[in-house]
């Protein structure tokens, strides 16, 4: 069997990943279509000497798809969502436009995998920064049984899309020549700089990014009483997020069975020597397919305490290649038609 | 009344704060006597038209002084603060080698300017992340009671010497130059990275960093039950440390006397206006002397919980500038002879 495959939003960051993603994993499409904006139409797409060229995104664009991934923001996912659902294409949507509707499975597929059986045409792809915690809290939660957690961030600047690694590039190159560049993309400079601010603000004073890990985690781990708390800040690294968490859980930690916990799940690696100084780092996580997790150690400040660190590529699991995951599960269960 | 001061570390990244700071804050020395280890003997020290010739450090170094503020690390601290008490010279000591040391007061003088004063000769600075971390939970503690805190660090190079803050700008520069250049001063590349992983680790998993808070914290704010947890990180920043924090108090928080209790505490700016973007970042408390707390916000992850951004300059208030706010105290309650 051969799929026909579209990405929606194929020349941004995510999109790119996704063509390079189906490739490396041999995915067995038939056709891969290429939609983005007006602005990118006619463009030519080329990859390892095929080449596409960019459709602009319309009513007809999902006549015949089995499959679209939507990786161009939540006001185009729900524009054209509907209409590729009615055209029954099946959507792979990495926005947060349909996360938390109670008709859309939210999936990550080691951790939920049946969820996404159950879709009506819509799939949603969690945000980074949950996938990738998710990786290292989702085994320890079934070893331990995961009560609350607090978690402060470390995030790359590709998770804001292409234009955002242009720009920290760009203020490198001009602090390199002694010259200074204004910022675009982010409200402040992101050049040796942290800034404690990853998309808008609630009333509450935590941010949309925090809540989505609470809302997010809570749905995927069917946990509906999971209290999060989180901190999210965006830092001067291209790519890979990482991730400090404190969490509680139900039943007292041994050291031994945790990470016996994490070597056992799928696409996550425990590296947790700091003695021989092996820890995650974003720069060893960047364009590989795991999640790594390290630091880990007991803590006596909540109930069943375990401090941890956890890094992934979040142009891959937090975005592409959780969403090629989600197509692949379904194809393997006969499910996508 | 003037002073004569010594500086043991003058040529570090600490020291050349310290030589700034004393004429910024116009200290009353009568002489500025610059000590530093063999190989920066004999050289040159210049500020605003002075000049001072390096001194290697000996015996006799501090013969004369009313203070000496020791930056040089813990062996230079075990080996000449004795001497240096013995020759009735004061030393402010930044290293960690006698910060827990019961005879020893551990000081910031808008915390605990009492317990300079019962001083014997030498007075600890605390660890950097402490002093900027406890600008912002002070004053909450007075006003709601400090039970537990869970913080996690995003810290300078600066605040591993001006070694550190090369290494990140060598490999911005070779970077920007199409080319790479293997890492000295940390185990991994910093450029484009974080690291999890600031000073030794001890055998539970945590560094001696992450311990220094709890154990310093308890010291200074004399709360021997707090509980702390903390991760540390090293992020691509040159200058100026921030905090994470979500902690636990006795007193049920309202979020306005949170606030009030910010602004009256000196040294400290609330800036905390999320909505007009506006909270403390690294690149706007690099090279001033106030913290700066924002992002803050109730929670119910801890009983009584709230969560906030802390940001300092490591070198200023983690360092060269509490040492001289200590012997500022001790001029200003007659007490330094």
């Amino acid at each position: 069997m051969t799929y026909k495959v579209g990405i929606l939003g194929a020349t941004g960051a995510v999109g790119q990943e996704i063509i390079h993603l189906l490739h490396e994993r041999k995915f067995p499409f038939s056709e891969l279509r290429l939609l983005a904006s007006s602005r990118s139409a006619g463009k030519v797409q080329e990859y390892q000497g095929n080449s596409w060229t960019i459709e602009e995104t319309n009513q007809s664009s999902f006549k015949d798809l089995d499959f679209c991934i939507f990786s161009a923001g939540g006001g185009q996912s729900k524009t054209f969502a509907p209409i590729a659902k009615e055209a029954g294409c099946i959507v792979i949507d990495n926005s947060s436009a349909f996360r938390m509707d109670p008709s859309v499975p939210l999936v990550v597929p080691e951790i939920n995998p049946e969820a996404a059986l159950t879709h009506q045409g819509i799939i949603a792809n969690p945000n980074c920064t949950t996938a990738i915690s998710l990786m290292g809290l989702f085994p320890l939660h079934k070893a331990f049984g995961l009560k609350s957690l607090i978690a402060c961030t470390y995030q790359a600047v590709s998770g804001s899309g292409a234009e955002a690694l242009q720009e920290l590039d760009d203020q490198l190159m001009a602090w390199s020549k002694g010259k200074n560049i204004p910022p675009k993309v982010y409200p402040h400079p992101i050049a040796f700089n942290v800034i404690p601010h990853v998309d808008d603000f609630n009333d509450d004073g935590f941010t949309r990014e925090e809540m989505k890990l609470l809302h997010e985690s809570r749905k995927i781990m069917d946990l509906d009483d999971l209290m999060v708390n989180c901190t999210c800040v965006r830092v001067p690294v291209r790519r890979a997020h990482s991730i400090a968490i404190t969490a509680s859980f139900e039943n007292a930690i041994d050291l031994s069975v945790a990470k016996e916990a994490i070597k056992a799940f799928p696409n996550v690696e425990l590296i947790d020597n700091p003695q021989q100084l092996e820890y995650p780092m974003p720069i060893n996580y960047s364009g590989v397919s795991s999640c790594a997790l390290g630091r880990m150690r007991k803590t006596e400040i909540l109930p069943n305490g375990l401090s941890f660190w956890v890094t992934g590529d979040q142009l891959w699991k937090g975005a592409a290649l959780n969403a090629i995951q989600i197509a692949e599960l379904l194809i393997s269960r006969n499910s996508a038609s």
